[in-house]
This record gives structure tokens, sequence and C-alpha cells, in this order.
């Protein structure tokens, strides 16, 4: 896939900017990968997926985090298969067994039930995207070195997955003393992740719950979402969709909602979204809020080809300050964006 | 494209050093990529390329430019799709649009009316690797966040294109103060491209034309070019070509000329080029000039598979000392270098 | 190749570590690649090989060498083609030309003469990953910027190869000096490698020796060995191997022998070596020695895709203390581990 737009956004209040990109990812997230597959017989496969993100607006890619660790990221800008990177063995009857850098559990609803996904759009999920107040997750989409295992296809709608990965950190390893002399803390568990997810798909219905936590020595990361779906085939196609997100980090909690829709129009697509991320108390600022409505339009080519629009406002109160596309906006103003671009799958 | 070489390359003069070196690219740049293309119907069609560098030589690749800074290259000797990254959109009515990283339109006339290009080799074109004495050139080649528009190919023979990149600084960035308390300059501007070419080819004759300017607070890139060839099938298909080429960066000045041959030889070829470059004065020390004289040689066993060798003497006048190769010559001595390598297109 | 294990290795003693940890290779080296051949008639052919080891485990890659240095290292955990890097000229009459990055002779005799080979498993060739206590040798497995010659294939199972590589310093180069004041030591040769490599592969019998020099201006780098291997094929076609190896980095010198077999039995492979390395006396202490003894079996599902599981236990004397894995041991203590995994071809 690649996929390239040209964006505008700007924030607003006295210490607003704004800026023009050539962006990638807007409409779908830009990538390359190799993956294969091997029938060994009796209902029994073995397989591989190797796909790298890409930065197309420069030819650059993404780093990747080697151990799940807060600061383990490596690589930054060049080629690395930092989207997934797993070998699988995997039968009819028992499931799929997988090994690798992988997404993890609690990702999939948040890319599912939202009708602009997580790529890099204005559009995009706010929920995922606030990640309370830019604090690092090194687990918030993917896992490195996790083992997974997901239940077989053959289950009557119901799907489920649990995934394990390790932060390898060594037995003995400890954080460095805040102060000198003081007792090391062990932080031999740091990117140790568990989680897991269930869902059930059959047809208009479609509802999936998910959790994961993910271990360190300077307070634990904790995602949990649910997200469900209605397509009513009776009104052209609409789906409704919604998520609920709940996540904290330590001491810093946050949670949200989102509702959306996509109605399908000929060989386009109408999709909208309201997004509302609340932050616990910061100090003496209650609950910092950001809101996003967003609304795009696709145009299908073919299956390969479309081209797109998006309009997005974001709107900050209680000291929040979220701006669209890597632009500041003043606490408690708003910010507003625009993009078009074209997409090809390949 | 895999190529690689043995080169040999020293100076003279008292500073002089030579080296031994197994280099690539030295007949044609050495890169691996994955490109496609849909046709839409109608004329319409849709197209991606993505083309990374190799330094086959060392198994590196290339930096890219996020961002068309002075100071924005990212990944050193890690693969990315530094050459080229696009998505297009083209019309054989009404033309092409391209959105990525790609080729800046006065590039081309360096690249096509040089018989040696601007690979790595040691005859390779030496307006463009003279570069104002080795200052920055981010667009020099090419430019990451553009826009471009291709005219249409049944225009008779004329051909055109324009080009804008986005340098994608906030509105608010300014320059570190160069001393304490000084007044921010604003680079919000910097990174910023803007370029176009047109040109003529028909039966023997080429002719194209080219200009780009960079904005940089500290003083904009402007390259101007002009090339021409022409082609003699009555002399066993000989080409005769030149270039002319002005640059500026900032208060830097820059100017030179190439002619060039190719003649087609059976299966080989033969060709040879002069250039001349010519900086302004740099304090008391009149226009440093450097002048390349590069003769080779390419045997084709096919169409993918090729032998060459090709042998170069740069001389260097008031105060220059350019050298081939990564040696170092003294001011006003030459150097001078041979090579012998091999190349496979895939 | 994409090969996944979960891997528990622990030390011993008072400072013993131990980890859980999801790693790549176990089996054979995850890798990804490029390559092509074009026949030019006449027995004469042209070949590219472009091949980058996978950290699958975390979708990130390997570090190249750009130019042999003792540091010379680029692109940690990014992808590179790290692995192969080589353009070919080869002649069925003549032999084989090939330019590029490649493995070194010495090479092969450690990869081939141990059931195990040399990925990342816990089962690998012990005398090569004891690397002299740690050392960095860059030539240890790959040269960049190489020429090698490989004799043709109807020797009547005699085989040969020599290689060069540039170390690619100018000719003024010199080391920083150890003290102000004192007189620059030329390093204008650091990194050049010369090696050769000569077998006899002729039914159940296969015998290689291989040498290789490494010039740096702090002391050579010096690797010999010797390998050897019987096929039985009335017995099941049991294969018992040997190796015999010799290293020194300047005045740092160590050796050892390596003996295994590998067994098919149906579907599946019992394979087991035992190795001994010794360094030379370091101080007052009298050589640091290591033994690892492994053992594995490997069952193939087809014959790209295998699951595989093996035992190690690495035992210490005289004051070494190496470990498995990763993790740490106190001095003549022992390491153990286990893995499991699987390993898919494509």
């Amino acid at each position: 896939v690649v996929d390239a737009a040209v964006t505008y956004t700007t924030g607003s209040g006295p210490a607003y900017t704004s800026r023009w990109q050539l962006t990638n990812s807007a409409n779908s997230f830009s990538r390359l990968g190799f993956r294969g597959n091997e029938d060994l017989g009796g209902g029994l496969s073995a397989s591989f997926w190797l796909e790298e993100g890409l930065q197309n607006d420069t030819g650059t890619g993404f780093a990747s985090n080697t151990n799940n660790q807060l600061n383990g990221t490596l690589g930054a800008g060049t080629l690395t298969f930092n989207r997934r990177s797993t070998v699988s063995l995997s039968s009819s009857t028992w499931g799929e067994l997988r090994l690798g850098r992988d997404y993890t559990p609690t990702f999939w609803n948040t890319a599912i039930f939202d009708p602009f996904g997580t790529g890099g759009g204005i559009g995009a999920n706010q929920l995922y995207f606030s990640g309370l107040g830019g604090l690092a997750a090194p687990t918030g989409t993917r896992a490195s070195n996790s083992v997974g295992y997901f239940l077989p296809a053959n289950l009557g709608g119901f799907y489920g997955s649990v995934m394990y990965a390790a932060g390898e950190n060594v037995s003995n390893s400890t954080l460095p003393p805040a102060t000198p002399g003081a007792l090391p803390v062990s932080n031999k568990n740091d990117g140790n992740y568990g989680g897991v997810r269930l869902g059930y798909q059959s047809g208009p219905v479609h509802v999936s719950i998910a959790t994961g936590l993910t271990t360190y020595a300077t307070g634990d990361l904790r995602v949990s979402n649910l997200g469900a779906s209605w397509t009513f085939e009776q009104l052209m196609g609409l789906r409704i969709m919604g998520e609920y997100y709940v996540e904290s980090l330590g001491a810093v909690d946050g949670r949200g909602g989102l509702l959306g829709f996509s109605l399908p129009v000929g060989a386009g697509e109408i999709k909208a979204s309201y997004a509302r991320y609340v932050r616990d108390p910061v100090g003496n600022v209650p609950n910092p809020t950001s809101s996003k409505l967003a609304l795009g339009y696709v145009y299908n080519f073919s299956k390969r080809t479309a081209v797109y629009a998006t309009v997005a406002r974001l709107t900050n109160s209680n000291g929040a300050s979220q701006a669209l596309g890597g632009v500041s906006t003043s606490p408690n103003h708003a910010s507003t964006g625009g993009e078009s671009g074209m997409r090809v799958v390949f």
C-alpha cells in the first residue's frame, strides 16, 4: 500500500502554529511486505509474514522496539519489519500458534471500530492517538518477542486470541538508582506483556472486548477496550460503530468513547466519527478533555486505487491542548485541518 | 541493478593521498525497487514506485532527507527508499500528478546530457559533483514531500514538468539565535522547493531547460541548467551532448559547462566527456576552477550484463583541490584514477 | 527463511542471571534476499545476490561493516544486505569472479562441519562464538569490498577459493596518537583482508582447510581452520564431523576443537556436538577454557517447514565465564539452556 496526501492543519489561540505537509497513510497505512503459506496436509499449515511501514512522503521507514522497553526503540527512520514479523503453525482444528512481533489484542478493537482506523490521517482514532497525553506505550499497537494463540475459525462466529510477550530483561536487571546509595529496584519483568481478546461476528453484528497488561517497575501499562458495530443492509449498507476505551500507565489514567459510521454511496463512501478522550486530573487541572469530529469521503476508482478527502476539528477543554498534524494550539483552543490524497494497494 | 568496480585513485602534490577501493555504481546506480501500475480505464491509470539505493560493496544503503532541511538526513547507511517513493494518478490526456519523494526537475538535464551520468564512477558529471565546493544541497537531486505535475506524452516531442515540495516547518519555526538575546529569524519556509523543466525531443534532437529554487533563511539554493544533444545516425549513431549549469547557495556561486559524446561500436560503446566548473572568488582567491576529462568503454554481454572500464583526470587551478574517489590532492594539482567493473540489471 | 524459538537460559554461581526470550535463527538464520542469474551463452553467466539478516522476533535487521575496520559497523538494528551483496561473472571453464560483500573463506568450515551451524541458537558453534573472549573480528564471517575467485565445479571433487578485500583507508591514514606529540602510526592497510580455502568432497568424504589474515596497525587478525566429515550411508546416513580452529588478534590467541554428528531418523534428525575452546593465558590466569555440549532434534513437516528443540550446557574452567543466550554466569560455573521453535523457508 502506498498512500500520500496533501495536509493543512492549524491550531488557534496565542500559541497557535500551522503547517502544510505532504503526509503518508492518511487513508490506509503505507506498507510493503512479504508473506507466504505452506499447506502441510491434514488441515495443518505453516506461514510467515514480514511487513514494514513506509513513510512514502520521504522514502523512509519506522523504528521498531526490540524488547518492549519504554526506551527500546531502534532504527528511527529506517526500514524495519516493524509492522509485523511472525512465523505461524496453524491447524483448522486447533487454531494458530504465532511467534514474533505482532499486534497486541487491544489494538484490533481500535482499528476495526473506527471508520478512519488508526492510520496517519487527521481523522484517525483520537482515543488511540491521545495516548495518555503523549506517554510512551511500547505495546499499545504491537509487541516484540511475542507468542500468540488464536482460536480456530469454525466456532460459529466466536473468535479469540491470547498473547504473551517477553521483555527479555535478565533476572538481575535493575533500574538506575534514583539517588546515590538507594536500594536498586528490580525491573527484570519490564516489558513483559499479557493480553487477551474475545469477539463475536455474525451477520450484521460485530462485538469484541480486549485487555492487556505490560509490566514496568515504574508503573504498569494497562489498556482495555470494547468495540461494537451493526451493519444495516437495508439502509444502503450503513455501518454504525462505537468503541469504549480505558487505559493507565502508572498513576496516569485516561478513558474515552467513539461513535462513527460509514455509508457506501455508489463507488464512494462517506464516513464520520466523533471521539471524546478524558484524562484524570493533572495537579489542580480537572480532567483535560479533547474531542474530535472528523468527516471524510473516499472515491474508489477500483479495489486497489482510491482518492479521498477528510476534514477534522479537534476541540480542547480543561487545559488540554492537543492538535492535528504536528502543529500547536493554545490550551482550551481548537485545531482544524483538511487533507486530500490518493492510495494504491499492491 | 547491481554494479561493482575496482577503483584506484590518486592525488598529486605534497598533500596527495591514494586509495584502492571496491566501489559501487560506477556505470549504473545500484538499486532495488518495487513498482506497479493499474489501468483504471478511460486513459487513466494509478501507479506507485519505491526504489532504494544500494551500496553493494558493503551491503548498506543510503540516507534520505525527511523534510528538505540542510540537516535533515536520516538513516545513514541503512536501506531507505531514498531514490524515489511516489504514488501517481496519470491520464493520457491530462498528464500525471505525482506525490512523494522524487527527482527535482534540474537533476534530469545533468543525468541525461552526460555520457557518464551521475552515478558513483570516477567519470560522473563533474558539474553535479563539484557542488559549490561541497555545500549541502538537499534538493540537488531529489525532494521529499513533493507534488509534481507532468505534461502528457502526446505533445509532438515537447515535454515538461513542475514540482513543489514542502519543507514542513511549522509556522512559528525560527533559527537558533546567533547571539543570546538576538531577535529570532523565522525559517518557516526552509526547505520549500519549486522547480520547472521544459524540453523537446524529436528525431536526432534533444534539448531541455530547467530551474529550481529552495528557500533557506540562511540563503536560498538556486540551480538552473540547459542540456542538448544531437544523434548522428549516419555516423554510426554518434551522440554529441552538452550541458550548461549555474547554481548558488546564499552568497556562493558556481557555474560550469560539459561536452561529451558516446559512440556505439559493435556490442560496446566508447564515451568521453570534458567538464569545467568555476566558483566565484573565495576571499582573495580568484575563481577556483576544476576540469575533468573522462574516457570510458562499456562492453555489453547482453542487455542486462555489461563490463566496463573508465579512466579520468581532474585538474585544478586558482586554488581548487578537488580529487577523485575520496582521495586528497594539493591545491592546483591534478588527481587521476582508473576503474573497471561489471553491472547486472534485474 | 523465518525462524523463531522460545529460549530459556541460565547461568550459575553467585553472579548468575537467567532469562526467557523469544529468539530468532535458532535452527536456520532468518533472512530475506533477492538473487538472479543470467545465462550469457558459451558457459558464461552473470549473477547477483542481495541478502539481509532478519531479527524476526522484533522485526529489525543487522548492522553491516562498511570498510572492515574494527569500529566500522553501520546501521544497528536496521535492514541492510549485511549477509551478502555481490555481483558475479561465472564461467563453467574458468570459475567465478565475485565482487562485493561476501563470506570469508574460513567461515565456511565453521558453518559446514558443525551440526548446529553458526545461527543464533544455543547449540551453535562454540569455537565461532567464543571469539577470543569477545574481541571484535570484522572479517570473522564476512568482508566488505571484496574480490573473490572460485575454482570451477568440474575438478573431480576438489574446490577452492581466494578472497581479497579492501579496507579502503586512504594512503596517509594514521591512528590517533596515543600520547600528544607521539609519532603517528600509519593504519593505511587496516581492514585489508586476504584469505584462501581448499577442499575435497566426494562420496562420503568431505575435508576442507582455510586461512585468512586481516591487517590492523593495532595487531593483525588471523583465523585458520580445518574441517572434515564422513557420512556412513550404511549406518542410516549418520554423519560424523569435526573442526580444528586457531585464531589470534594481536597478542591474544585462542584455539579449539569440535566433534559432532547428525543422524536422520524418519522425517526428523538427531544431532549433537561437543566443542572445547581454550584461550592463551591472560595475566596469571592459565588458559581460560569453555566447553559446550549440545543435543538437538529437528522434525521436518516438509522441506520448507520444521519444528525443533535443543538443550545445551556450557562449562567453564580456569577463570572463563562464558554463558548461553546473553545471561551471566560466575567464573568457572556452568550455564544451561533449552529452546524450542519453528522455521519456514521461503
